[in-house]
């Protein structure tokens, strides 16, 4: 396998399996100076993790991240940080069932005809438990890329849609909901929409609208690594990602250029923001806002017909504890994914001009 | 700038603005031994180039690729292939105009912000040609890959949407219509659309949807860089993209897991194709596809107000020679991008193993 | 700092401190299905570590590997290897007297100039323990790329000199000594000199020969990443050493070409081999042998005359436990990096051709 | 074939083959602003253009470079800049003769067998010709740069030896004779010495001292990315190059601490200069300075036995215009890496602190 690494200046290469002895990452690229508060990280951290509410997967994972280097009275030195979370209530012997079957839409089948065998407790690489590492290093990139603001919130669960999730101006709910979501009428309707589900044996997908305030002009590098190119690299990474778009976005095809083109004005700012922040792949100071469609998670508490490795067909029963709709907790691995990217643009564009 | 290398394995690095004297790529990793057929490359090329129908920009581009290095006795050589294309019909004082102001929803503006001056000629760098080079260098992956099959077209102009585009059995059509549109019917009333928009003095956007078909199993590497996420990412960074979906995409979001999930059949093919070829990051040998939404070009033949590089208003009157859609000259850098991540995937797939 | 990562293929990545909790690395790239032994990584860390014999440094560290990821059933699954190293014997109190110094020849003063501020106890990233890193990932690399023979030994101490290193045939007494010379006579003189050295409160240098068998034709890269000159960068990064030279080195610029050039047997063999198994970049078949030097250790048990860092004149004392002369330990690390070497160019070459 | 890009923020990716149509290359990384002059390039690659003196190869190859893309108004736009440099003079019936069969210690046999066949006109790819793309790209290095001064001189050749050529401080006479030795007597004997070789139909090797001066504090990334690493790799990726070392070298291995290590003054400078300007991978502000052993040149004016891709033994005669040493030519090639690897690490350096 390859592609473990994240970025070309600031960089994050992450390992660990579900079911190993621990996950865990390391940033490289990181300038010496920057103040790295581990309690904000673990913060993020918690609002990833398993267990936090009633809605999300009731696995206990304490997930408590551990700084192995590249910190020293409180800020990062310049060198490498590695930091590892253990793994600490793996149940590996509830994967028994699935250790010579392919759980219908997973990556078992092609991890088997990949790399000739798997190790499939858990789902191990191909489970989300890896997004723990990123929202690791994408804490630190965010204190790296202050004061720019970060928020990511669900926007849509199955077909409850919340109307020009952009617009949203006031995210204090946000944290308030278990949904994530900013309005109060519709996280409660949400929440209600994904119990049922959940009763159902079933899961959900949903969309994740998230908007970075505060970019400076300049981020992004033309050509193959525009900020919005680079910016659905990372989205469409995360487990369970079917979709990406920007600004107007898929609505904005069916447009006309004098509807859609985004007016300046005399300091540069734009009077609309179609454009979502980003113009030829290069920030304009704009706010960045961007969709991120999750589908639903594969595994449901119904039993499924699918295949054994011998091609022969059995009857899986969904077992375990897993999420019906996964977006609640995929908020801050968006949040992670967006710092990572803005910083390691940030550190780029350092190199813009002599 | 960096960020004008693409791939891994099989790398391009492109050069090249739209008025200088050339522009061109560099192929590195190409395996030797691929016969290299430079008709074949040419005709890409004039799939993409200007002027080919009424419905068109009508600048008069030939776009003739000259190969430098890397192929002897009509086969790659393994090394790399060096390649460039002469800009013959650039008209600079068309562009006298744009010096000193910005377009509105162009990157005149934050190149000006980002690199303190730039060559404003047809907008340099950030002009379209660039993407000439993308369709030399994926017409020779496409070569290396054989015997996928990769096809794109235009499954919606404006409004006019195909329904299931991803169904289309029929592609006999799509090169037999300035649009590129598979089906007579909606091509026919695209065409007429596309007519009126350019009348209109305006533009408009669209949707491309790709399919490949005899991918095998394995391309793709899991965590950051999965499969439909490298795909993303080469189609976020062609011009005028603003959204991608593999799969079921935005709408496998509103779905349940019960409807979502591709069942295996016995040979490990599924009886449904939501996951678009595609389980966790990693093709499974059915269809890849997904659609590309464009948004309307931005140079409008309107009057449109907008500031100088001193901040004041000022007036842009539309001139040039420019698409009223983008979408029916897009679909080979689509395809030309498609090839890219596939031949790149296929050599780092050669290492999943002992 | 960025370059923590060495390889394009089988990629390591390397982190931590002298002082820290642990230190550790990621191997990314490794194909699945290479037999993983531990006991085997063990050994190679145990024959690097200190305190192992009477003329190296008397620092007790264990220095166990612990696999964190990528190893199941016994064979490395395809995913990134991360493993770790506590560090056990910190004596950070040691360090205080170069808190605010600049031990001569050390990198204290730029890493301040570099980053701002350093870790300075032990000198924190800039120290050889890094290097275990290396030991480990090397040890793996060498099982992937089996039946390749690699063997590193001592072939200068100071001015004691074994002439025609590369000529050596019989291995047998290199582990049996401490010093790790191939020649008992020359070993023992070797022993008793650096005792001596020793006992004067000073270090010496020393030059390691290095020769790989069995290595395939074809690995290495030409122009930038040419099989010697990948070999270069990896030995000139290990700490201490000040030069590289491969097959006829330094003394084969003193020669004519008609007295260089190897000529060829039938089978493609070379009846001499000056160009030390490479050819234009590419391994050729012949054993490949290079010679790395060795500066001595800059920490002397002397007082030196030395800066703060304010500028001001200040006498620093030799304090701690420190290596004599660090060729003996430095064998496995010439050895792993040899390995990581050939293991990435190993894959690399699997795109040769179609 | 991988490896034709050097460099991580400045990057040089090179292509062509010698008796192709052209060969050239492609700069990612350079910031806007740089002044870039092009008669300077010009005058660089004059330097290594065969035919310049009665010294070296006779053959006429004006080497004109063409800027294709990337500055504009005598600027750096920050765009990649593209080159070319066509060929002019192939001759390549000159070559039939090794079409089938492989001259000692050239590269025609690795290259057929690792790619399965070659571009054998020339040497292909494996031809130093390669090296004029890296002149022009060391030459736009160098203006970004500034004002750092790169100064690389012979210092050996064949047995004549200049000694302790670092300490050469009159660098006037260089350009004034033909084999580029800084001292007026023994660049005499030189010459005669090549005359003679030259006559016998032999060929000989040699050694170039480099140093550079004004190289800031902090260049250099700790780890595998030494300055020193990557400056050996440049250095061993230069044809014909066979050794790297630099501030004391292998003779520095023979030295105790005591006697090695560079004492400082209080302005941050070091009384001596064993480091070779680098502490730990980073430069300190002292002059850098290092020798690169070059063999002799395969190609010989004698009969040589050797083999055909049949494995049978033929007799080949030494045919066409090559150097009988190759180092006077090879001078500024070691400028233009040196320059690439400082520039580099320039743009890198810019991201060490917040």
């Amino acid at each position: 396998m390859s592609g473990n690494t994240f970025g070309k200046s600031f960089t994050l290469t992450t390992f660990g399996e579900s079911h190993g002895p621990a996950l865990g990452g390391v940033i490289d690229g990181c300038p010496a100076g920057v103040p790295i508060d581990i309690d904000t990280i673990q913060k993020d951290l918690d609002r990833r993790k398993p267990g936090q509410s009633a809605i999300v997967t009731q696995r206990k994972e304490p997930d408590t991240v551990e700084i192995y280097s590249g910190v020293f009275d409180g800020k990062s030195t310049g060198t490498p940080i590695g930091f590892v979370i253990h793994n600490t209530n793996q149940k590996s012997k509830d994967y028994t069932h699935i250790k010579d079957s392919y759980r219908p839409s997973h990556a078992d089948y092609v991890y088997d005809q990949k790399y000739g065998f798997r190790d499939y407790r858990g789902g191990g690489r191909s489970s989300a438990r890896e997004t723990a590492a990123r929202v690791v290093a994408g804490s630190i990139a965010k204190q790296l890329i202050a004061p720019v603001q970060i928020q990511a919130f669900v926007s849509a669960v199955g077909e409850l849609t919340l109307p020009n999730p952009e617009a949203t101006s006031d995210y204090s709910f946000i944290e308030q909901n278990p949904v994530r979501c900013p309005d109060a009428a519709m996280a409660a309707e949400m929440e209600t929409y994904i119990k049922q589900v959940r009763k159902d044996g079933d899961t959900v997908g949903g969309v994740i609208t998230c908007v970075a305030k505060n970019v400076p002009v300049g981020l992004g590098e033309p050509v193959f690594d525009k900020l919005h190119a680079v910016l659905g690299q990372a989205m469409l990474s995360i487990n369970a990602v079917k979709g990406f778009e920007y600004g107007s976005g898929f609505a904005g095809a069916a447009l006309r250029g004098s509807a859609h083109n985004d007016l300046y004005n005399e300091d540069g700012t734009t009077k609309t923001n179609n454009s979502g922040g980003v113009q030829g792949g290069i920030s304009n100071g704009m706010d960045i806002y961007f969709n991120v469609a999750f589908k639903p998670v594969a595994t449901i508490m119904q039993s499924q017909e699918t295949i054994d490795n011998k091609g022969e067909t059995v009857t899986m029963e969904g077992k375990g504890r897993h999420d019906p709709c996964v977006v609640p907790r995929a908020v801050p691995i968006v949040e992670a994914m967006t710092a990572l990217v803005l910083a390691d643009f940030t550190l780029r564009n350092r190199n813009s001009k002599l």
